[in-house]
């Protein structure tokens, strides 16, 4: 175990407020593009998340009206261009590890997104528990238009089951944009507001103040059950449900409902 | 096999009207929360329904305006917080086999929702196949609220094919409502009209007077093809379609659709 | 390999647009139903794309107005009637074939539709990678109403996914028609537009313009990734789409961006 408030990353802004971590990518001039620096520093941090005794919701926030703008043209599509398969995958993997470190964190992640919010920045916000957008929001996986594929960090397999199959198909396939309406019609986005940091950070206090430990088992859950049978799937949830009735917080909502109170959690 | 029609069950209503079987809870002073002894007698009703030779459809329908409170708060979160681990999984276990019951049961189930839809009552109108709410439905997977996961009787697998990955997370993180409107433009609600029960009834009956086998054998692909490759469940329909093409129902159609007339199904 | 620009289809109607394929079936009097010999001929034709040096794109397209009226009743549900259980099965493998087919094709389909989509012109539709509908739509699987279950053809793996599992079950339970904005606001269309044929042409022609054997990579992954856990399909992406960064598209569109134009891909 181990505290993470006083963390001081290179390559991204960190900032505490409770309990509540809000990172945030820092070249707002060029609209937030990744590196592979920030990219290694974001997984490594997310995969410190699981063991941090100071922070129980995480809030990825734009910067200057932008998002993120997705892997660096110069910084990384150039040098990938000239590499060997060996390398190249050990890239695409370090990105699929980003993913991968986010959805094993063991915290919800909020994603509080402005402006450009486009390639791996769009998985980014993808990979999150939760999304408010701001009307300015442009969210594209467009992949296909530095000629790739829409298969990235895990897109294929996560945007269907947000959007729906039809509607990630062709996001994945033409790369064009999401425009913000049509991603809260379509659960991309859960609300769609003009003051987005304000909603992300005020549903990330919310989630702070609940059940931690449970939110926890919540998150491991969603994704544990993801290709599970349905009758397993019940199994699991009958096994972890009960661990979480073991919980103090459980003790302290029955005895605040008696009481006719707000139950206060503690995350134990 | 056996007739079901006469079922005089202790801790719910039983109606029949025709082939549809009409389950309501009764406690509607409490908006029918569910009781340890409610649970189980559910579970062994919707087990036996497998060999009902009487019933072709039912309807979870509302009580007193309301559909159901979810487990009591003094019958079963007060007896639960003072349970050692054995005890506790023994009844997420029984929950969870309500779930299994439900999705096992082989009719079509049809949930009308009035009023209060909450916990274990949002998860009964989550398992049924279909649900038809009235405009005052108020469904909220509150578990969360009570110190718990969102992770309940299979919550985490089933909702977020339901509404969405997105949608579903914000529900089972949050407990908040999802108000009625938000259920039918998600895709939770089949429709929101005014007489729910009215509708639900209606559907169930024109579901009876359909090809009942088949539509057992809808019911029983659906969930048999839940984590299926795409390739195994287009086997597997292959194999479930050409045995519904053996039915006199099939042949029926055949020769009512060449007589220019509407087809009566028998169900076998 | 094989070039496919001039086939000479016995049981549909094939045009080339560019590297643009069109598919149509030809009996606008009885609304372009499915036959035995049309079944047969589009599953070797959808395996054989798999091979074709220059085709891109298909387009499923309608004729006279509507898409396909599905299983001719006189030509395939007559005969069915007679068989034996061999015989069903030998069929209804078959019709799964097709579905197997365009799924394996590895160009991404474009269904155009308008009027008439029932019975197994719905699942054409649903089977296709895109859909472009016309207000005059009506899409209904209608497979109950001739007595049969709702699994046909991939179905209830398939529909869930791509309008969510509430909304799949109405549909396949009762084979009511989706109307077209129904279909839009669900995500079973991607667009409805009055000339749907023309806005179908004009996305098949943006993606034979795009990097199509990264688009093939797409496709394959959003039908590998169907049922495969969350951290394999992240794998299942670093390696897929490392792939993709050897390619020389990926290279023009790089060189294309410093330079400040537009990449020309060219599919290698």
């Amino acid at each position: 175990m181990m505290e993470m408030a006083g963390l001081k990353p290179q390559h991204f802004l960190w900032e505490m407020k409770g309990r509540v971590a809000v990172i945030r990518l820092n070249r707002p001039e060029r609209k937030n593009p990744l590196t592979f620096e920030s990219y290694a520093e974001l997984r490594d941090t997310f995969r410190n998340l699981v063991y941090a005794t100071d922070v129980d919701v995480v809030v990825l926030a734009s910067n200057g009206g932008n998002f993120c703008s997705g892997g660096d043209v110069h910084d990384i599509i150039g040098p990938l261009v000239g590499m060997e398969m060996k390398e190249l995958l050990a890239f695409t993997r370090m990105t699929g590890d980003l993913v991968k470190a986010m959805i094993g964190c063991g915290k919800p992640i909020v994603a509080s997104v402005e402006g450009i919010c486009v390639g791996a920045g769009a998985i980014m916000a993808m990979a999150s528990d939760l999304r408010v957008a701001a009307p300015s929001a442009k969210c594209a996986f467009l992949f296909t238009r530095v000629g790739l594929a829409g298969c990235d960090m895990g897109a294929c397999a996560m945007l269907p089951r947000i959007v729906g199959q039809g509607r990630a198909a062709e996001l994945l396939y033409t790369g064009r944009v999401m425009r913000a309406e049509e991603g809260e019609r379509w659960g991309f986005w859960n609300s769609v507001t003009e003051d987005a940091e304000a909603a992300a950070l005020a549903l990330a206090a919310q989630l702070a103040s609940g059940p931690v430990f449970a939110h926890g088992i919540t998150k491991t859950q969603l994704n544990q059950e993801w290709n599970m049978g349905l009758e397993q799937a019940i199994e699991a949830e009958a096994q972890a449900q009960a661990i979480c009735m073991q919980t103090k917080d459980f003790e302290r909502a029955y005895h605040a409902f008696v009481a006719k109170e707000t139950p206060v959690f503690a995350g134990d």
